[in-house]
């Protein structure tokens, strides 16, 4: 059946009210208005940060919407003025855009856009208007992408076209998880061959975050969370020693320290937890640390620490996408898999359909999983 | 009179206790053990961490003592087993030393040493005891220099010879303020050309980081002070143009997020005030700016801000000295000062005799000097 031009009627999981559990719903998905793509998902995996904005811990998430955010899929059709891509194209939605023409796309140390919807967070189209509705009612999208419904709306400076051979129930993870940690160590830390690095937080971003570490060189790795379960796959991805803080009396900042004689060259934060910000800054070594904080804490939290921290020659920075500028970057990621450099294979360790997401949730909530694809 | 091996007695500017006047003493200044030099002093400016720390305000300082550290002077004799240094050398006593050993020193990305004072706060010798006493009483010193005196004692690892041709009336400013600030924007932020940068504290510090701005070849340098009468300096040395915050009812990071059309690319923080770090922080541009801290607040303060403005793509680094390896880099920024590679005279607002060095505090109190030259 021919569906360009047409609106889509099809299933998705939709998040009425902060808190609640997916409910999956016949949605109506509007045809791509100019400069705009329409995207037949095939794979999306669920992230941390999917459950805090459902959850309401985002205070700029606007409900009811439809979340998800670490997607692949096939193009359906396209909207007016749209070249670089046409329908057929395997593509992956970019929570981070690349407008190509903002003072953060134009400066080359930036991987931000100013179009994105983090910040900004309007749930809507770069028109301000949604292509999603239900029984009626407006669905906001998430982070310019909603990967959890079998077809999605992106704006054209959202999307980018991969190699077509790439298993989409692998590249998706390339969307988001695999690309923040990798990156972080890769782009923003520049981790030197030889070093020590700590990682907190042993979930997906976290055990990518140890793939660019070793990737990059690294001597010593060590890996902290508060559940030892994790430790297995952790050493399995290039850990050299994972510690739990509820082993120790001393604070996990004191034990790093000692472990290290002095602290990490690098210290990365993937849980998004003021304490264990401060605690991850805190394990970098005196004169020349530098802490990467890559978790979103929520909106509310403020990190507080003494600014003899930063005197003492440390530095502290923010990595949001890896530090990658998406569109960029995202098409080699992926063809970089496609020849091994890095498995993502260990990332995954559940897969179920679209319509099990309430269980994919559970699992992660309860530390079971590190990334569940959902099969649309 | 032949003085080496001799206990020294001579005028000194001893702090019995926090917040109390400079009191000129005669002091015993005793001869330098192993791997010491004593230095007949010359010159020594007065830097508001001089003013800080003689008002109590780091809890690591100890009493009594003599405080200064910004100071230039002629070796009158040198310890056994001191072999680069002899009498007769000018030199900079270094208040961050470079022992060359440790892991700091070893590492081409830190300009600290672990065995400086500054964190360490003994306020003694490398071997824990003292050189001063004066009416009986061990006097401490302070930063490893001590340089309100005739003569002062320091480590082999606290001073380095410079260009005996240079004025030492000015290249003791070479011994703190000038290469903090200068340094904090060439090494530490590393400013690129073309870009905007902004400067909280228009002092001693804050002028030099102006000067380094410039050097590096920043278009736009925005300088900031509560005190309108610094603004003639500022713009003399390169600031293009000057703002007070009391002038606006607007916060100063609204009002330079304005005026930069999203923020400054380089942040400077000279003050040492945690509201203004945060203000700092929040004045440079969403995505790729950079916040440098360069002052030095009190002991106990704590910063606070939302890690938002990390995530958003900002970093946060320290600076002590200008990220200058001490020993490496004071003698060629003295001979970079010869061949007037950058400007001294600006800086120097007043010149006096040690004796009236609460004078010179004053001025400095009262906002009326920039820098005191204090001559010994």
């Amino acid at each position: 059946m021919e569906t360009a031009g047409k609106v889509i009627k099809c299933k998705a999981a939709v998040t009425w009210e902060p808190n609640k559990p997916f409910s999956i719903e016949e949605v109506e998905v509007a045809p791509p208005k100019a400069h705009e793509v329409r995207i037949k998902m095939v794979a999306t995996s669920i992230c941390r940060s999917d459950y805090h904005a459902t959850e309401g811990m985002f205070t700029n998430v606007k409900f009811p919407m439809i979340a998800g955010h670490e997607g692949a899929g096939v193009i359906e059709s396209v909207g007016e003025g749209v070249t670089n891509i046409q329908p057929g194209d395997h593509v992956i939605p970019l929570f981070m855009p690349q407008c190509g023409e903002c003072s953060c796309c134009q400066n080359p140390e930036s991987n931000f856009c100013l179009k994105n919807d983090i910040i900004n967070g309007r749930g809507l189209m770069a028109d301000n208007t949604s292509r999603f509705s239900c029984k009626g009612k407006e669905i906001h999208n998430f982070l310019s992408t909603s990967t959890f419904t079998e077809y999605t709306v992106v704006d054209e400076i959202s999307v980018v076209k991969i190699d077509s051979a790439a298993r989409l129930d692998r590249a998706c993870l390339v969307a988001c998880g695999f690309s923040t940690g990798y990156g972080s160590a890769v782009n923003t830390a520049k981790v030197k061959p030889g070093t020590t690095c700590v990682v907190f937080g042993l979930g997906g971003v976290g055990l990518s975050t140890i793939i660019g570490c070793r990737a990059a060189g690294a001597k010593h790795i060590i890996g902290v969370d508060i559940n030892a379960d994790k430790f297995g796959k952790a050493k399995e991805v290039g850990a050299t020693e994972c510690i739990n803080p509820l082993d120790y009396t001393k604070q996990i900042h004191e034990v790093i320290t000692e472990m290290t004689k002095g602290g990490a060259h690098y210290s990365f934060e993937c849980v998004g937890n003021v304490d264990t910000m401060t605690a991850a800054f805190m394990s970098c070594h005196f004169g020349f640390g530098t802490c990467v904080v890559v978790g979103v804490a929520p909106s509310a939290s403020l990190l507080t620490f003494s600014p003899s921290l930063l005197m003492a020659g440390r530095a502290l920075k923010g990595s949001t996408f890896g530090g990658w500028k998406s569109k960029d970057c995202v098409p080699q990621i992926v063809s970089d898999y496609m020849v091994n450099k890095f498995d993502l294979e260990p990332l995954v360790t559940n897969t179920m359909p679209l319509e099990n997401i309430n269980e994919g949730f559970e699992l992660l909530r309860t530390g079971k999983s590190i990334r569940t694809v959902l099969m649309i």
